[in-house]
């Protein structure tokens, strides 16, 4: 435990979007915000709640010139009910935890994580939207603030925690979407960080996602660093393939993110008897279900969309349509199954929501 | 060009540390930083010297996020004349803009680049200390400060120069140290970001470095992550060694930083006829040497040491001292060659110091 968390309440609440409009991702927050920091020594400490707004660093500290900084994504939904509830906050705690160790940052108490955020969210309850498909985006983060540029792990951290509502992914409804199978740049490799949820992974990749949107492709699927062969994730999402019945998806191969929806899909998937594994996938072998006719569907999935669906995949200026770019089965009941079970319209069997 | 640089001096002068003690590296600054900010459709704007102080950003700012932040690091030399002098700040300005661009974050002037650094560096011209191998570090950097979760390039950057005064390297003359050689971690692959100065590089080593120190060894050399066999740097340096008469350091393969330093050594080797040559070298390559004799010396070479001779490496639990842990003759004339053009006692002949 870090200690009890202080409450100072803003006294000038911001005019809100309209919640029950376009409201976009990550673009809009909240009136409150947590921060607690760590000092070696004497641990983390100060839990508390303030007004949102600007935060200030000395221009040597460190996460400006040494990149300690990880973070975590989850969500807070509104149910029909009229309930407000979490989605699986527990294993974005423990992977915080397992972020901040191959960074050399300090862990937390988990328990005491999801805490803050359950009481962060509950002061800024009215800042959840309750349009169908939106939610309030949560993002928890912890960056190195000591001044000083040897390069070493910091003495001191901030850990944040930040609320943005956020409109569905997809306004229209589900979307199938174009993503070019990237052959030059890489993301990550084994010994790397491709499994930390850190700030430099995604820098890594933003030059190849503006490339991916010259080729009209909304992402980019990674193939690993060493044999440019085996498939990774797509920029912001783990990827799954339906080939002849069977789903695939790419094992954790210590440079991919180990992702929750990512996870609860694979147990679903069992609970359904849906033959699903985690294996080495090829490119090759995409193309090889694609030219035989098995590759049935693909898709990504991550917290922001839960699921993509994939139309194409785009690979050496080989255009493969998937599904005739259409939305699967799969993956249409399992964006339905999710969104049920977070919305409350489908039981909870496997206790995932936690009430705020 | 950015326009002109507006200042506003510090009307509360810092009490300097004393400047002839033990300095340390980055723990104090001086008075002033110079500071500059980009924004999308009216690019770089504003540039000006204010006093050293907190900057503020937006918690969701994106460099605390997604890691967009890149840097420099090079230093002003007091000489013998009591002249004030930069290293080669062209180069630093040059790679500024290779780092950025691989970031896909906007580019600057150069010669505007080398032209702040010089004015601020003669406003704090009292903050350059006078101690025999001391000198003011000076560390540029860019960050992302749009306020925003989606995962794409910021649309606003902030440009940073901070100073800060540090002691010699090696306080007591040239020390060799101790080397891990890392076969488990890696700090970067073909395609990935190894040859920029970005941010997240530098925390992806850490833990490395952490587990060096429980070795006793001072840095990590770093093999390839793909054949984890050839040699690419050590912690902060490149590398160099002498075998058999020749000196080699690893090719620039696109995951190695392209060191102002490594660049200056090549170019005098060459100036003094002895072969030098830029190749793959694996640890075996290194082993063979070693066991039969022909191994004479090695070192790393970065802005902050010059030249750090290698007194042993340590690979696989087998310990590997070389020319019998003392400093070699061909290290020791690299770092007098070096430092004394650096501080005015030998004469630039290649025109690298550029005075302020």
């Amino acid at each position: 435990m870090h200690g009890k968390i202080r409450i100072e309440r803003n006294p000038n609440r911001k005019t809100k979007p309209g919640l029950e409009e376009a409201l976009g991702f990550g673009r809009y927050f909240t009136d409150h915000m947590f921060m607690m920091d760590y000092e070696e020594g004497s641990g983390w400490q100060d839990p508390r709640i303030v007004p949102y707004g600007p935060i200030s660093h000395d221009p040597a500290a460190m996460v400006f010139h040494y990149g300690q900084a990880v973070f975590e994504g989850l969500k807070a939904f509104r149910t029909e009910k009229d309930e407000i509830v979490l989605f699986r906050p527990d294993q974005n705690a423990k992977r915080l935890n397992r972020s901040c160790d191959r960074l050399q940052m300090p862990q937390m108490d988990e328990e005491f994580v999801v805490d803050a955020i359950r009481t962060l969210v509950r002061l800024d309850a009215d800042w959840v939207p309750r349009k169908k498909g939106s939610s309030l985006y949560i993002r928890p983060f912890v960056i190195a603030t000591e001044a000083g540029l040897g390069v070493r792990a910091s003495s001191r951290y901030s850990f944040v925690i930040i609320m943005s509502p956020v409109g569905a992914y997809y306004e229209e409804g589900l979307q199938p979407i174009n993503i070019l199978v990237e052959s030059h740049y890489a993301r990550a490799v084994r010994g790397g960080t491709g499994n930390a949820k850190t700030a430099g992974n995604y820098a890594a990749t933003l030059k190849a996602q503006a490339l991916a949107k010259e080729h009209n492709c909304a992402q980019v699927l990674w193939l690993d660093a060493i044999e440019k062969m085996y498939i990774e994730e797509a920029g912001s999402m783990n990827v799954f393939f339906k080939i002849n019945g069977e789903v695939v998806t790419p094992s954790l191969s210590g440079s991919i993110l180990e992702g929750i929806t990512r996870n609860s899909i694979i147990h679903l998937l069992k609970e359904w008897g849906i033959p699903v594994s985690e294996r080495k996938i090829s490119i090759h072998d995409i193309v090889e279900a694609f030219e035989n006719g098995t590759l049935e569907e693909a898709f990504g999935t991550g917290t922001a969309a839960v699921v993509s669906p994939i139309g194409s995949l785009l690979w050496n200026g080989t255009l493969m349509s998937i599904n005739q770019g259409n939305i699967g089965e799969l993956v249409a009941r399992l964006y339905d199954t999710i969104t049920g079970i977070q919305y409350g319209r489908i039981e909870d069997s496997n206790s995932w929501m936690i009430s705020c």
